[in-house]
This record gives C-alpha cells, sequence and structure tokens, in this order.
C-alpha cells in the first residue's frame, strides 16, 4: 500500500494526516504552529508527529499546504497569518529530516491537485476549484498541468476587478471579485441589506428559514461569481469548475444562482462545454488531502 | 536551408509565402480565395502556387492560418467570411497533395506563434497576443504550450464581459471588451463623442492632428484594455503582452493609455513581473509569418 503525508499549516494548528492513493485518511493528529521554542522545534515536531504516526518506509512523500507558499522557490515569504517571520525554507527543512520528496504549495492550488486527484476533477486536463472562504482562491489546471504562469502568482481570480471604483480590497485596489464573493464579501452585502447578521453561517442559517433578504444576497453572491466564471471560461475554456470551501456548503442558495449566471453569460461557442459543480470532498478534510494529493504527483 | 510555407487564408485573397528559420519571406504570392469551379479548384490553386513559387523538396512543412479554423478537429466550419460553407478540411485535403506536414490554426493563436518564434515573445513560456482588428482576439501561451482548453475555444479574451448592460456584441450578449477595445468599437466610441469619422484611421489622423477628443477615444480605449489585461494577468502571470493588428498601429496613442491602466489595476503581487508592448513585426507579413511559425512547430 502506497501512503503518503499531507500537512496543512494554518496560522493557530499544523494538521497531518497519513493518506492512501485512495484519499482515505488513515491517520490524523493536529500541533500547534507556535513552538515556544521558535522554526526549528516546530519543524522537529511535525516530523516526530509523522514519526509517531507511522513508520517512515512505509511514506513515499510528503506534501505542505501553506498560506504564501511559494511553488517555484519552495518557500514561505512573510506569511502575515504565520508566527514565523521572515523567508521559512519549510520544504528543505523537512525533506532533509525525513529524507522523502517534499513539496509545498498554496491553499488554492492544493485544493485543485486534491479535487483532481480524489474529487470531480479526476482525469480531468482544463479544470478550476474556487475556493470560497475568508477571501476566494483559485487554482487552475491547464492542458494538464496546475497553472503558475511566469512568476508563480497565477490563479489570483478573486482580484481580478469585477466592478470598476467597487469595495475596497485588501490588496489596496477597488473591486476585487472576493470583495464580493466570500465570506467576507457575503457577509458586507448581508450588512448593507441591513442584516444583522456576524458570519456567513449566519446568513446561511436566515436562507434556510426563508429570509428573503438572506436568499437575495446569495443571489447577488452568485451573479457576480457566475459572470466572473463565465469570463474566466472565455480564457481557459475548462471542463469544470468546482467550489469549495466555507461558502460552498451553503450549497443551492449559491450554486444555482452562480449556475444561472454563468449560463447567462457565457459565450456560445462554450455552451454545454463547462459544468459548475459543489465539490463533493469534506470539508474538514480537504486541505489535508489537498497535500497528499501533492505528495502523489512526486511518487 | 529550412523553408516551410504559410498560407493566409481570408474572405477574399489567400496568401501564401515561403519562410526561413529567420522567419525572412524569400517569396510571396496571393490567389483569390473564391475559386469559380469551386473548394476543390480553390485547393489546387493554392498547391500549383506553392509549387511555382518553390521546389517541394526544399519544404518541411506547411502552416494554415484561417477564420474559424478549430485546432483539435483541423478543419474549419462554417466560417461566416469564407465563399465556402460546411465543414472544410483544409488540412487533410492539401497534406494529401503535398505529402508534407500541415496544421492549421486560428488568427489570434498564429500572431502567437509568430510572436514566438519571430517577435517579442522569443524564448518566452508565459504571454498573451492581442490582436487589434475588426474584433479583440487573443493567442496565450502558458508554460510553453498554447492554450486550447478542454473544447479548443480557450482565449476568448475578446468576449469577456467587462462592461455589465454594455454595447451589444455581434456574439450576441452585452459588453464584450471586444466591442470597446477594437477597430469598430473605437469607431463606435468616436462617433458616439460627435466624431466624423469612418474608420480607425481616421481617428488615428485626427489624434496626429492633436484632435483632442480623438485623443481621449485612444485613453477610454486604452483604460479598458489596461483594466481588461490586469485581470488576465491576476489569472495567467504572462511574462509579456504583446499588442498587434490594425490599431496597435496607433502607436502610443493606444499603448500609453493601456501601460498606464495596467499599472494602476495590477495586483500588487505582480507589479514588475510584467510588459505590454507593440509587435514589431510588419502588420502586412505578420499572418503569413504567424503561419510559417506553426508550419516550424512541426519540423
Amino acid at each position: 500500500m502506497k501512503y503518503v503525508v499531507g500537512v496543512d499549516v494554518g496560522g493557530t494548528y499544523t494538521k497531518i494526516g497519513i493518506v492512501n492513493e485512495q484519499g482515505e485518511i488513515i491517520k490524523k493528529n493536529k500541533i500547534n504552529t507556535l513552538h515556544k521554542n521558535g522554526y526549528d522545534a516546530w519543524i522537529d515536531d511535525i516530523i516526530c508527529t509523522v514519526k509517531e504516526m507511522v513508520s517512515l518506509e512505509k511514506i513515499q512523500a510528503l506534501g505542505i499546504g501553506a498560506p504564501n507558499a511559494n511553488y517555484f522557490k519552495q518557500i514561505i515569504d512573510n506569511a502575515p497569518n504565520l508566527p514565523y517571520k521572515g523567508t521559512l525554507t519549510l520544504k528543505a527543512d523537512i525533506e532533509s529530516s525525513i529524507n522523502k520528496p517534499v513539496k509545498m504549495d498554496n491553499d488554492a492550488n492544493l485544493a485543485a491537485y486534491g479535487e483532481w486527484k480524489f474529487g470531480l476533477a479526476k482525469d480531468k486536463n482544463n479544470f478550476a476549484v474556487i475556493t470560497l472562504g475568508t477571501g476566494l482562491g483559485s487554482g487552475i489546471v491547464v492542458q494538464g498541468e496546475m497553472l503558475y504562469g511566469f512568476n508563480g502568482a497565477a490563479g489570483e481570480l478573486g482580484h481580478s476587478i469585477i466592478e470598476k471604483e467597487g469595495r475596497h480590497c485588501k490588496c489596496g485596489r477597488k473591486g476585487c471579485l472576493e470583495t464580493y464573493v466570500s465570506a467576507t464579501g457575503i457577509v458586507h452585502t448581508a450588512l448593507e441589506k441591513g442584516l444583522n447578521i456576524k458570519t456567513a453561517e449566519d446568513l446561511y442559517s436566515l436562507a434556510l428559514n426563508n429570509n428573503s433578504i438572506a436568499i437575495q444576497c446569495f443571489e447577488e453572491t452568485g451573479n457576480y461569481l457566475g459572470l466572473a466564471l463565465a469570463n474566466l471560461a472565455a480564457i481557459l475554456s475548462p471542463q469544470i469548475i468546482v467550489l469549495s470551501g466555507g461558502l460552498a456548503s451553503s450549497g443551492n442558495f449559491i450554486l444555482q444562482p452562480t449556475i444561472s449566471s454563468f449560463q447567462k453569460n457565457l459565450l456560445f461557442t462554450l455552451k454545454n462545454t463547462c459544468e459548475i459543480k459543489l465539490s463533493n470532498l469534506n470539508e474538514n478534510e480537504s486541505a489535508i488531502k489537498g497535500a497528499a494529493a501533492l505528495a502523489f504527483t512526486l511518487v
């Protein structure tokens, strides 16, 4: 049996899973990302945890998902959400300790690797995965290859400008897609409409209770997303677009208006060539599975 | 010396050139696309013309640029601008007659092949070529491969919607980029501003004479294009974007506002990673050179 390790580095926890080729997580564990003795001690902690979970000779490779991971350089550079500053050579440090191939990528690309190996994009060569969380990330596969582009920063669909002079984005510009289409964006929309909510989950609860304004918030969000995906399709001609992440768990509230807007705005030459679906990977496990899928590309 | 044949199929003329590896057109000729004896006679005419120009054993391959060419199927399907209707198996018909490798693609992709082999994108692996003619076409290369996508219709940047409920597009939708950014689009803009012109060349003449409204038309067009290219760059991370086609011959009138708008709208992680330049290939020769560049991929 082939096993790999998937590591999901978050600001608070580092989650570690042992995964087989069917995408089953055989064992999982988590440690604090912040170690009182610093970065090197955290790396040791990751490796000790892996060794406690599985005998190293059973492991073929290790994949890491991390915020701000640079795939080309295989480093993390000044990730604002991590407790360690400066340049982190995570891949090299782990690789030298366990003597197995290691690769690192950012969360959105790992979501795409996960769908490619274990999810709805299995056997697809042209697809996109849109992660709808605090922001909007996208992992894009074209002609059988993950899209990195010239500087490794391709796939920033969340920062395509969809509304000129629109909402302020944390990137410093205005009108980026993710200021409308993300958990943060939809809450913003709801507050503008006078709803008294704090989170996208609150809004989902209201929608489940048939609150028409809440439902309208999902519709407007889906309208933006469908238009953006129709524009993406005109450029890339994907076969499937998979929606994942927290906001995607709102199910048909977000999916149906997205599909309607996508179909309405889609170029006629692309009709019936591309479908939009919600990920069927368990949201709590998808980050580890994505990291594991990346590891399997090394095997 | 290696030679290939580049064939540029237009609605009126079919242009044929013999091209060497340096991109020099050694000989060129043109015939009418409409042959009184029909499609087969036109194909014979193309082959006879090639044979008159060069001894076939000196030729290594033949590339064809044609409207509505489907790269995957290597056919032309119901091209509205060609005198022959239905499905044209141009590639197979020419290949069987001259017994050399033949490949066909659409104009925008050939412009990209041309820049890749002979122009500003030489040795680049991630770039886009934007053809600004009657419409707006785009040929996109990612990670060293021409982008075709799932159904072969990738690269339709001209049909990304840049203005919701904007100008009517011939594709049946509203607000497509090419309704603003193309020779047709800029003439539309000029007429809206009350200028009495017929063509983009007329507008260029006015701009050369310091007509401030004409200059403003170029600025507004460049603003749209720069925004669309910044959005494209967020998705693809190209190293260079080359502008070609008739409208690009307006030089700095179109280039400068495009660059300003691009820089203003570009995501910070992409700053200084991508430049926008005007093609330096002769516009009258670029179609043949593009077809020749495609032929060289077969050698």
